[in-house]
């Protein structure tokens, strides 16, 4: 589904300062970080190797692939998803990959009834349709195409007066409640934005509301940033978002199979007792579609920040709008097919580089996700002809084609439940790909690797401007004034959720990344009919140059993920971010205790009161409970070690020669290093969803796809829970010890030798 | 005119603390600051004559002369123009004043022909009208109405394409560059807003364009804000904004006879070489009109900030839109008839208070002016009251109604020039009115009057909420976070201009104030049709209850400036706030090197080439000139001495029992007081303005209305004269010198009593 943020560009990796030893690790002599080049590659044979790989890749083979599996809509259960993974299989097959379609049987509710129509003050029954336009080919198919709908709504039949809620998240009822405004029993007008939009309907029933629809706003997607489909690439007025609202941030995949592979004949949980099927019916509609019911709200103008493209006044309601909403879907498993692709290395077969992009759409879906799988599938390509040469990798490379991502990241999720304790014993990376577009090169994930992606970022060129990828990020970041701009990496951005590494990152604490270009190619396609080969040829990567350019970075990383006898692991990177999270959410606690002190002085002033407007209603906010002192000092001081223990590494590192080790302590140190970041894991996972069990990054509980940074600490101060923020500062703390005692194991190996 | 700041409300007073001496000025012991009741006037006397006062006043008066007054269209020229200030005089004289009506012979050109014409892509003839509507009574009046147009545009009959400017500012300008478009010779079509609406045709002339369109977009003037005419307060789509583009910020008032007053028989320039008059067609339209105008645009989409909240991709063009604009207006002189009335002092005649507010409105205009000329008139009326109890004012009290304050501030700013001399010889304080609405309390004016205005803002109740005026400012100040919000006295704001202050404080150098209400009571009626009686009860002071408090706040203003034997001119405050004055200025020097310097390092770098999106013009910006080094060290230590100069008076007052002076004295020492604020202005004013000759405030040369604080110095610095901005550095000292030397002669005749 890739992650999706209406006027905003991918957050991009910037600089850290590795060069700088931090002052907490004085025990650590300064030394200069070695590229891995000079401790774990040999730069020659590598650079060969990476050199042949690039001659082989062809933007032709993109172009034919996409427009291939793009002709008709391909969401998991449709005939078009099992050929196109039939269709990918064989092509690993014939480029020299062991493969087989694995096959998980999930929960994938397809609509039977949409009806959405204003009853009061007039009757107008809404189009919930996209037209078919001369300019998009495949903009007319009707045959197994789904509509507009959100993935895992509740059945319902509901009728109530209309209450518009902004984006529809916490902090937007916090205001509502101040304007004397309560959803109980209405349905409630959200525009996407804001959060994921699965946010919406959750906190929508939380409040009380029995219905929620999601519009998209033309001011965040449509004629307010740029010309609409097919004139330009944005958002038209019918345009519709699909989407998945199942409640991911508790846990993604199959809603009945927590936990486990969602296998033909595994016990499953009941419908009705899945906790993430959201729990009220939620439709998403257009812009178009919306305006009447906006025209029809009265009640308070809504707040300046609320108020969005559409030519009317926006108003909050309760009614006089009142609208009919029902929905019915048929709650049938279905098959999801994930291609999956191995090619058994020659020295450490039970080591594992993972590649994987998913192939379902919510329609044609040619920007999401086929853009970024047909990268993946000339890497694989690539990889092949290598091996055509003669070349072998030395660990086993794993290449798949996830399906049913758009629903609940089903094929993905499923697949690393059912391996899991494989996945644990062999993996060494997992890197994602989805949707990807044009401009800068995007990247996230685990921060181990972040000195590796810089040093592949610095080795590939911009497909059109005469710079390496490194030095265009780093040119924006400079224009912007980030203050990283001149740090000798550039920073990689923590992972929250949207995508396919979820399982790998969150659940088995396997170290992922996630890449992609964008910055240059916004548009308004996302999830609709026109995400299709048209839009893209015309207003995305039409060339595949910077498809072409992907393939050429994560040929890269796997080839030296690969070929490394050494992995690439580092921590000094890895160390420094996690201060920055730990300070950040020191910062976040001052910051809640300044706002509890600052609303209460304000109540006891009276403030409020005497500033408000006598003719609104514009109630004060509430009192706050008193926040506590929270030590951080454990957390420091395990931070502390861990940097001792990535200088200590880093000090072993340059001090050997790479061919004294013996083969069985390179497995030893390989071993170490990628159980570092399963150990910084807790079995018991985060409070309210234990599934998410890694303790640096989770998706936010209240954000769905932004990244929450040392989550069990953080979601404690945002909700208010002081003692969860107690306890979590003790859990990191011990997470960061084990992943110091590893690093220091796999250090000590380094110098016996 | 009033100044109209859509989306924003109006900037209120702020605290400072004034019982903690600043550490500058350690040779004064640390004093309280004492009130005007304990060293000038007596408690009890002063507050019978208050109370009787407020029991004077009488709300329905407002309502009936609203009533009256907004009948008919009464700009200067106007038959209800003369006719107002007829009944305004005579309300004076039968309230006991002695009045006149003072004419000047004026420019005020009528449009004669308007035509604007979309000419290609299509053929579309704009309405330019305001509708007739059944719910506003006056709306239907077409006889002697002005209809939409700026006045002193510039006659012209041009043909060309159209380019998006969006505010048409300085800096939207610098954008267009980096876009690669140029105006020269093209329309421009710009949004209201951002800057005083006459800065637009300024800049677009500087830049080659040959003609301008200014529109009211509605997300910040019409629906985006809220329900429009006649549903709500804001703007219909077809309103119009008309107002004023005589270039102001040169000097205000007829454009014929800078600098004296425009009498009948005195010698006039001749139109063409009038410098204030724009030198290319403007003309203002309703965003209805604009509608196709952006339609018919292409180019480039404007960049975020830029777009409006008309249902369209605003795009920059130029062309293929192409206009025709075609305005012919009659350059007649009119005259313009300010009722001015006088009460004479008992016991200094020779020392004036006066109040003024203007009585010409572009239509109807109820709210700009009649609100605030309907609330001077019952203050005057309840001044009426007192003198028949047999009360007389100890200084001679003038108010003053203004004619064609629209066009340029002409009825106000030709009786100053005419009456310089006595002016300048007789005044103590200017206090402006004009328009004025529901909520918090603004003031603006000279800071030597700043703990006077607190002194009556904490003595007045507001009418809705149950504290003080300055309570309740004080409480927005706090919910805002505002960091003066403790503070002891109020910030009131620095002027700029926008109303009949204009010429007494900055070309007379006269102390002077504006007040007004304002907050809660925002709409789109401004220089429309609909700024009526109608939308005035519907939507603003209905029952006048704000209008009632501030003749309440302007009374006890006049009385109390009437009264004190020792004029309450204090110094403390008015030197910390110069004191933030020179403080922003070195921050902006601060600032102006840090861009220059981060600007060419970015070009230096390449880093915009770098980072730009190769398919879209964006060229880098011009590379800056080096800044040089200022030396603020002279008007630092003339602020220190100011600010002992302020904490001498303040000691010699707290020392001094009033009885003892003699009148003569008090009369010597008064005058010293009122001259403070001349003594701070400069013969030879501003650069390229010599009329303005307040070396402290200024309207922004482009900004318009906007105030600059000690304008040479900091225009200097915005528009890279680095030679003004030394040379104004040593002239602001030397005005502090003079201003210091007032304020010392007058504690030491103090201290020698």
């Amino acid at each position: 589904m890739k992650t999706f943020i209406p006027g905003r560009i991918l957050p991009l990796f910037i600089l850290i300062s590795c060069s700088q030893p931090p002052e907490v690790a004085p025990e650590v002599p300064e030394i200069k970080l070695v590229s891995t080049f000079d401790v774990a590659l040999d730069r020659d044979t590598q650079s060969k190797l990476e050199s042949q790989f690039d001659a082989f890749l062809n933007p032709q083979n993109l172009d034919d692939w996409m427009k291939h599996m793009s002709s008709k809509p391909h969401h998991v259960g449709s005939p078009w998803s099992k050929q196109n993974a039939e269709f990918i299989a064989e092509k690993f097959e014939q480029w020299g990959f062991q493969t087989e379609i694995e096959t998980f049987e999930v929960l994938m509710p397809f609509p039977k009834i949409r009806k959405l129509e204003l009853v009061a003050p007039d009757q107008i029954s809404l189009e919930l349709k996209e037209p078919t336009l001369a300019e998009d080919a495949t903009s007319g198919i009707r045959e197994n195409l789904l509509p507009g709908f959100n993935a895992f709504s509740a059945d319902g039949n509901v009728t109530a007066e209309l209450v518009y809620v902004n984006y529809g998240i916490p902090g937007d009822y916090e205001e509502l409640a101040r304007m004397g405004i309560e959803v109980k029993g209405k349905i409630v007008l959200a525009r996407y934005g804001g959060s994921w939009r699965g946010i919406k309907p959750k906190v929508a029933y939380e409040h009380g509301a029995i219905g929620c629809i999601i519009f998209s706003d033309p001011k965040d997607d449509g004629y307010g940033r740029g010309d609409v489909y097919p004139k330009g690439p944005f958002r038209m007025d019918q345009g519709v978002q699909r989407g998945s609202v199942l409640d991911m941030p508790m846990y993604p995949g199959d809603p009945l199979t927590p936990g486990y592979g969602a296998k033909k004949d595994v016990k499953r949980l009941a419908i009705a007792d899945a906790p993430t099927i959201m729990k009220i019916p939620v439709l998403p509609i257009s812009y178009g579609d919306a305006l009447p019911l906006l025209k029809a709200l009265e009640g308070p103008v809504a707040p300046v920040k609320w108020r969005g493209g559409l030519p009317v006044t926006y108003h909050i309601g309760p009614g006089p709008a009142k609208v009919h909403l029902q929905l019915e879907f048929d709650w049938e498993l279905r098959t999801a097919y994930n291609p999956v692709a191995k090619l058994k290395g020659s020295i450490y077969p039970d080591e594992w580089i993972m590649r994987g992009n998913h192939h379902d759409g919510w329609a044609q879906g040619a920007s999401d996700p086929l853009s970024g799988m047909v990268s993946l599938m000339e890497e694989a390509r690539a990889i092949g002809e290598l091996v055509k040469t003669g070349w072998r990798p030395k660990r086993t490379l794993v290449y798949a084609g996830w399906d049913a991502e758009e629903p609940a990241l089903l094929g993905s999720t499923e697949w690393v439940e059912y391996h899991r304790d494989e996945i644990q014993g062999k993996m060494v990376v997992y890197i994602n790909t989805d949707g990807t577009g044009v401009g800068f090169l995007g990247v996230g994930g685990s921060h181990s690797l972040e000195k590796l992606v810089n040093e592949v970022s610095s080795d590939v060129q911009d497909p059109v401007q005469d710079v390496t990828l490194q030095e265009r990020v780093r040119a924006r970041l400079r224009v912007n004034g980030n203050r990283d701009a001149e740090r000798e990496d550039l920073r990689i951005y923590p992972m929250g959720s949207g995508s396919d590494y979820t399982a790998f990152i969150h659940h088995a604490g396997v170290p992922a990344l996630n890449l992609g270009f964008g910055g240059e190619s916004s548009g308004g396609s996302y999830h609709s009919i026109f995400d299709s080969y048209d839009h893209y040829k015309r207003f995305n990567d039409g060339d595949y140059a910077y498809g072409t350019t992907l393939a050429k970075v994560n040929g890269r990383l796997v080839l030296r993920l690969s070929e490394a006898d050494i992995l690439p692991f580092r921590f000094v990177n890895m160390a420094e971010n996690i201060g920055t999270f730990i300070e950040s959410n020191k910062k976040l606690a001052e910051s809640v205790t300044k706002k509890t002190e600052k609303r209460n002085k304000l109540l006891d002033q009276n403030a409020f009161t005497i500033a408000g407007n006598p003719k609104k209603t514009y109630l004060p906010p509430k009192r706050l409970s008193d926040v506590q002192d929270f030590d951080f000092s454990p957390l420091e001081a395990a931070h502390k070690r861990l940097e001792a223990s990535a200088w200590n590494y880093e000090k072993a590192l340059a001090g050997i020669k790479k061919r004294v080790l013996t083969a069985e302590k390179k497995i030893e140190v390989n071993q170490l290093l990628r159980e570092v970041e399963q150990s910084m894991t807790r079995a018991e996972g985060l409070p309210r969803r234990d599934w998410f069990k890694n303790m640096i990054y989770a998706p936010g509980f209240y954000t769905g796809y932004g990244v929450k940074t040392l989550p069990g600490i953080r979601e404690g101060l945002e909700e208010r829970n002081w003692d969860e923020t107690h306890f979590y500062i003790i859990e990191v703390a011990k997470a960061l010890d084990r992943a110091s005692g590893k690093i220091n194991s796999a250090a000590n190996i380094l110098k016996a030798n």
